[in-house]
């Protein structure tokens, strides 16, 4: 190994510490791809769950691997770090925490060997945990951010792009710097703005007059206030001026709201409402595995048990394949709106023949 | 008729002014249960829409009424309501408005007879609009605003009360003030807040990053700036003040996290995050007919047509009622994560048959 730039690396045994749903999909991952898996949790029923799904089999405090990955909370990922490292069990050590510069600071904190740590956070969803919920694809496609500390050796950072590769992931070069101001914009201020207005609606009367876009908009204000302290502290200085920046558009918004009408009070308003509009466009909304834009037909559904099925198996038998599904029910009202997004070309085909055998297309 | 608080009105003959989404959806409804419906619009292309889809007749002018509907864009409700007053086609005036207090300044200013005036707001979805949008049962079981003036008698109350429930919804009676104040935080604000939050959105690179907590907040973002310039302009004055708040807020967050770390400022951030939780937990997400929470299955899918169909219709045949489908995708994964939303009971036996008969639950 001449430690070149090469993406040559030949990964043969991992060890994984932490089996939970991260923990344990990377262990499933490698293991279907016949890479030698080591396990170990503090919790010995996560160990064991992770163990009879297949993710590996449970490391005996002793064997050496090519590589190791720490995929524990943030808060002590770099102490795990330091721990394995004393006991020289891997050729290179990365972990998998949302916040990449405030580890990377407690590791070289640490005083470790760096030239053989390289951070990593895979964009995998999260919403459910524990190893029960671990799958062997939950990285497929997905970005794989690979942080290098500048100490890293070129071998280093080789092995976790390897790793990324063999779970099928899409390894992303990033400094922690960009990776954090990166996952500060997309990921934490949501969670600040949907957690902010949540933290108004105390009025239970105006509650009952909600709507959908109430609920989209606070859906996230729902997640563990403790994991995302967390999360927040870690990243607060590269969060902070985003605060900033979304208080200042705020308070220019209020202004025009408190002005007398005119013209240009009404273009202050339309100008923050269009800027919103812009930046929704770049959103990327259209996932799985087609990138062009979706069509949307939607049908009015009776709230009767079967018919969700009778309808999206009339879809299956015209071989229009239904890429996304969405029910809306509003409060009381006896039927919902189904909304059936398609790859481009099936929207008129479909809703002629739903229209044409009775159902009510609604546009 | 004595003009007491009497719900013994009978509305024999309606006119409906305004042929768009809420004003067709009048029509159908009340055309369906027997009365006598009169249509005009400005855009003839929407009143044939109308007529055609059996909202009612065309109004000739002349004929007089139980009770008019104004369902136009707020700007011009006031001048249309005086201009049909001066008419004297009907015994009873209201409107759809969605911000109500404007409106009835407005109708103040221009010296009407108040007293057969009534603002009305159907909570009604909105997402689709024009003529064909509409259905009979828009309004069934929505909250339908009641707002007397001070000046309205009990009758034209009535009379309004007797609309919201000929077309199926729920009347709600509240000030005008009351009705402002309740949209301006459970529609208004969640607008400006995603709006505000997508307008940062400028950065590609980390847009690579985005999830779907980041789609679901900015959903209404992408909303038309013309509509929402109109109504946020329109109730602006119970708008600002709680901008305001929310920036308070943002400020203290903000300030946080600019503190160094310590145990006081994890609890403030602990704190916002906590009362956000709190706030969610109040938003009515659960609709449809049950009230009760619902249980969730959640099952791999992979993405191939007819997947969906195959899988509802199994639970189908198990006879449970899948009340709300939600398909997760990401970004070139294989397979997607379907979400059923069951009522109370279902949940361990569907997920019991569909594990035995080959399907990954999730949990």
């Amino acid at each position: 190994v001449d430690g070149g730039a090469s993406n040559a690396s030949e990964l043969d045994s991992v060890l994984v510490v932490g089996a939970g749903l991260l923990g344990t999909s990377i262990g499933l991952a490698l293991a279907s791809v016949g890479v030698g898996v080591h396990l170990v949790d503090s919790e010995p029923k996560h160990l064991h769950a992770a163990v009879e799904r297949g993710a590996g089999r449970v490391w005996n405090g002793a064997d050496r691997v090519d590589l190791a990955v720490v995929a524990v909370p943030p808060r002590i990922t770099a102490e795990l770090l330091e721990r394995l490292q004393r006991l020289d069990i891997a050729r290179t050590y990365t972990h998998v925490a949302s916040v990449q510069a405030h580890v990377q600071a407690e590791v070289e904190a640490r005083r470790l060997d760096l030239s053989c740590v390289v951070g990593g956070h895979p964009m995998a969803g999260a919403a459910l945990s524990g190893p029960a919920a671990a799958s062997a694809d939950l990285f497929t496609g997905r970005p794989w951010c690979v942080c290098p500390l500048s100490e890293s050796t070129a071998e280093a950072v080789a092995d976790v792009w390897a790793l990324a590769l063999a779970v099928g992931g899409a390894p992303v070069s990033l400094s922690a710097a960009e990776h954090d101001r990166a996952v500060a914009l997309v990921s934490h201020l949501p969670q600040i703005v949907a957690s902010g207005l949540a933290g108004l609606l105390t009025d239970p009367v105006a509650l009952t007059l909600a709507g959908p876009g109430l609920v989209d908009t606070t859906r996230i204000a729902g997640s563990d206030p403790d994991l995302w302290t967390d999360v927040l502290t870690a990243n607060a200085v590269l969060i902070e001026p985003l605060v900033g920046r979304l208080i200042a558009a705020l308070q220019e918004l209020r202004s025009a709201l408190a002005d007398p009408p005119s013209p240009a009070r009404d273009a202050a308003i339309h100008g923050y409402l269009s800027l919103g509009r812009a930046g929704r466009g770049l959103v990327p909304v259209k996932r799985g595995s087609g990138s062009a834009a979706f069509e949307v037909v939607q049908v009015r559904l009776d709230d009767r048990p079967g018919e969700l099925a009778r309808l999206l198996s009339q879809a299956s038998d015209l071989r229009v394949n239904v890429e996304d599904v969405r029910v809306d029910h509003l409060e009381g009202r006896p039927h919902g709106v189904v909304s059936l997004s398609l790859t481009p070309g099936q929207a008129r085909h479909l809703a002629a023949s739903l229209a044409a055998t009775g159902w009510t297309v609604e546009r």
